[in-house]
């Protein structure tokens, strides 16, 4: 049996009971690399706060793991039981469809555990989910490769008065482009991307347009470390948000549509005033 | 402080560990009942156990405990700490924004535990959570009040390639109109909407223009008690969605847009053979 079980978003104690049961069923545990290593500073003591509460050894997946090795650890899941704990929702803002593919063709039967990802937890904003359209992702432009598909998106969901969800690009174990070329791997450092510099990328494109479906003015709500303790919330224009420092990681940013009252109420407690929030605590327990 | 404390979806065991700590530290402790008396079954054992887990006694707080008596436990929690439990995630589609601007009005601090809601649980499926548009609501019609702004939406989605979640109508604790009229309150037995009725008013509203956005052959996914152990997710057209019995609340319903080849093969897992399924075993931990 595989167990794909969601972590939630800030800690190891954001797992279920449900979650918990079935990590203490299993033989082996697998932790995906991908996102965790940022959103649950894996590379400190996160692993090892994880391993004690749930009480078993956890092997990290890199993304190579993952899409190489999968055939190890899906032969290991016919015969035994396996977790694999991936941050947020198992089929949230990244999917593991894949790897049901796999198992299920494999023979491999499957059982999910759900929990909060970014998609829903977003909620907390004040901004109601069904007034969201189609969600973007934000990609690190480069000096040659600055792909724009998300600007038409924004702009249909604006017509409409839908709030956006826009992603920003996370960049881990990443082969830099000089060692691929020396055919030996070396790894870029992990990025992702800030806040501001997707304030900065979605103002260029958006300048390049006749009549921009956004600008400077445009209300924006940020996000950063959604669901941890230090968790920060700011509403403002994407001038001010350019000017907040957000911290570490994970950053979103929702572009705001049209608002209902009750919308606006909530996004108030969010606003910036003349101090910047260094933290909200309109938080986490 | 007031705690807000999302329980997931399938029952008792899908509260997070630091939902589980919020509780215990709790003087008072409240579920909201609108929509758990349908999913986790509070009318029968659903609440004793809930406070054998949590080990708290547990009010029940119907609607009307929430909307005209707020300001009681409101108070509460100024000077000491209170828990409101919430089916599903507390921002996900039954919105708590309201609860959380009267409280800080009022000077009470919030705090805020995240978990699954239907809003992103129904990436089961396999169907992309950044594919879909704008989220409708599927009310009862009556004889006379057949509202259908659901349509235009839909219609607008899916000339973009995206899908589109439907929730459908849930009436719990709704006096009824008679007893209104008499000046003294009786209530309406609780309704939920099923699949085959959302479908079928879903057909009744297409049927009504020039070139339909959906018909018939329109490919959906039905899923009813998303989470929960006797969870079923079934994909295939609205004709052939409409013979299923998916059994006890709660229902919602996917409308299929464009798909890639991921999606497929997910979807695909979930398709009707010859034998409608019973209960899915793709299931739930």
């Amino acid at each position: 049996m595989l167990y794909i079980i969601g972590l939630g978003l800030g800690d190891e104690r954001d797992i279920t009971l449900r979650g918990i049961d079935a990590v203490k069923k299993c033989d082996k545990v697998y932790i995906e690399a991908y996102t965790s290593l940022l959103s649950f500073g894996l590379s400190t003591d996160g692993l090892s706060n994880m391993e004690k509460l749930y009480g078993r050894p956890i092997t990290v997946a890199d993304r190579e793991t993952v899409e190489e090795k999968a055939d190890h650890f899906l032969s290991e899941a016919r015969d035994s039981d396996v977790a694999f704990l991936v941050v947020g929702d198992p089929f949230g803002a990244t999917t593991h469809s894949d790897l049901v593919v796999r198992a299920k063709n494999l023979g491999v039967q499957v059982k999910v555990v759900f929990n909060a990802s970014v998609m829903n937890a977003i909620g907390i904003c004040g901004l109601q989910l069904y007034r969201y359209g189609e969600t973007v992702s934000i990609p690190f432009f480069t000096e040659t490769w600055r792909p724009d598909s998300f600007y038409e998106k924004i702009q249909r969901n604006r017509s409409h008065g839908l709030h956006t969800l826009c992603l920003l690009d996370i960049r881990v174990k990443e082969p830099s482009f000089e060692s691929l070329c020396r055919g030996r791997k070396q790894y870029e450092p992990p990025r992702f991307m800030t806040i501001n510099t997707a304030i900065e990328q979605l103002l260029e494109v958006g300048q390049l347009q006749g009549e921009p479906a956004y600008n400077e003015d445009t209300d924006c709500v940020g996000f950063a470390r959604l669901g941890s303790e230090g968790q920060m919330i700011v509403a403002g224009t994407m001038r001010q948000l350019q000017k907040v420092d957000f911290g570490a990681p994970l950053h979103c940013l929702v572009i705001v549509g049209k608002t209902h009252p009750v919308e606006e109420e909530m996004l108030d407690f969010y606003k910036l005033t003349d101090d910047i929030p260094q933290q909200n605590d309109n938080g986490i327990a």
